[in-house]
């Protein structure tokens, strides 16, 4: 089959074997692959991975069981164990044997077909169509959010949230918070990217337009980049929370002591449940179709990634389908 | 009277003006104030203070309401406006307009009186000797922990907790997530405060000695070096809490990204709650006196720094009564 592969020095599309599932796994044939930042990333060497790249995927299950075969899915990211400490506490997401979707030690979805886990399979919802379930992963990880902090819906409405950064998780994670009923204030960099979270109601300002003037109850770095860090930090109350959604690789001069003073709680936060991705996406409360900037194939694939790699790139999707 | 003051440049014991009660304030008679890392921080420009040091206090009070004078007291360092939002709230101890005792406008208790806010009062129980009281604000700050964390007994019991540090902080709060029930290995450079530990029943081991080996549900960090800070974080097991209990200034390179894949809670913690510290040693249920090196009057206070300086030093009291 057709892949788009990273062999530690270059992108290329080339023939790959087959993959076959074995006992607990499923075949899905690939009809859309999204791009993320953690992709573009690995093609810089993070991580250390090589093989085929992808883990945002929609797509058709080939092979596996009689009850899974046929039907549409997306598919979580992390392969756990099962069986280990983490695993049965439920969390497959934090299994110390995980393997990762296109990541880490697992093939990836830029490919006509992958691999997955039966286990790590949810059905799309029948009015959810592959451009918009291509999101159930970024979004899931926006959702982690609200699984890291279990306020009432009362006490979303009394939450005062920043999100900085309006990259594609900046922006998904403005809509989460927005629905769970927080009154949030969106940052970045882009007037077109805010101007989406605008017609959604969401306050949004232009990075360096003035002072935030107030605290905030939570703030969400998903700048990625350790100067959204240090703004956060400043942004947020005394005991409040700072969600740390971005990875920045490497270190960053980082001044600890406002954490302290203030008690403020930093939570880091990857990955997230795909049940409230796919009930939002069914009930059409997140604006996903917005954020598609472009759809090129499979054999296009290293220039879907240059494309994303342009300054201010919206998602740019892989179709996988031959 | 005689105080220690720190002037921007040198320590000196001066006379200093009589401290004179305003509307709500006393005047309390020092006993006994311990020297504590932050006074050793301040005298090398720290905060930008200067005036009166020392936060750590026990004395009597000699001016003030009728119900107060004469009695034992503590005082807690942190003097809210007490009508703000955050006092509304019961966070005091975040007012934006606080003075700080001996730290932020606000003479300390190196001296033979100092002024406190009577808000800021406790009584000192019958059992409980000078020489035990003067240590309730650095215990109520390793009690802060608790408040932070709010597990139940029998969830404290399922907690592995790594204290990071032997310095005085750290010697407290291994005592007290011990008296809680977790299961606390405290690490460290100095053998004989280690052993300090290990006579109450918490195991302990040199720094460097071996690997952890494990990954702990709560690590604090009081080593008061940004090189802690770094150990508890691989130290931390998936979701668990590293509480920062130290203030490092400055900038420091660190690698956020464990915290992210990790999904560790980092948690900033100072200062904290008086009653039950105080309780605790009413029931003589944590060790402080073997935590005191040496006791000094306050006419040799500069002498008093110089010998908390010194690498290994336990806590320094100075002697402020006449």
């Amino acid at each position: 089959m057709r892949a788009l592969t990273w062999d530690g020095s270059r992108l290329a599309v080339s023939d790959r074997p087959e993959p076959e599932a074995g006992e607990g796994e499923a075949i899905v044939s690939v009809s859309l692959a999204g791009v993320c930042n953690t992709d573009l990333e690995i093609a810089r060497g993070y991580m250390g991975f090589t093989g085929v790249l992808g883990h945002e995927v929609v797509g058709v299950v080939t092979e596996g069981p009689d009850s899974w075969r046929g039907r549409r899915v997306v598919s979580e990211i992390n392969f756990a164990c099962g069986s280990c400490p983490s695993c049965r506490q439920g969390l497959g997401r934090h299994c110390p044997t995980r393997r990762v979707m296109g990541i880490l030690d697992a093939d990836g979805a830029f490919a006509e077909r992958v691999r997955v886990p039966v286990a790590n399979l949810h059905a799309v919802p029948d009015g959810v169509d592959d451009a918009r379930a291509v999101f159930a992963e970024p979004l899931a990880a926006a959702f982690e959010i609200l699984e890291q902090l279990p306020l009432g819906p009362s006490e979303w409405r009394d939450q005062r949230a920043l999100v900085l950064g309006d990259g594609k998780l900046g922006l998904l994670v403005a809509q989460v918070l927005a629905r769970a009923g927080a009154r949030v204030l969106a940052v970045g960099r882009h007037p077109e990217k805010l101007a989406l979270l605008a017609r959604r109601g969401i306050e949004t300002r232009l990075q360096g337009d003035a002072e935030l003037g107030t605290k905030f109850d939570l703030c969400v770095d998903a700048t990625g980049s350790s100067g959204g860090f240090e703004t956060a930090v400043t942004a947020t109350r005394p005991r409040g929370c700072l969600v740390l959604k971005s990875t920045v690789a490497g270190q960053h001069a980082i001044d600890l002591a406002p954490i302290v003073i203030d008690e403020i709680q930093v939570l880091g936060s990857r990955c997230g449940p795909f049940a409230p991705a796919l009930e939002a996406l069914a009930a059409d409360e997140i604006d996903v179709a917005s954020l598609v900037e472009e759809r090129l194939p499979l054999a296009r694939g290293p220039e879907a990634f240059e494309r994303a790699r342009r300054r201010g790139a919206r998602k740019i999707l892989i179709e996988c389908g031959s």
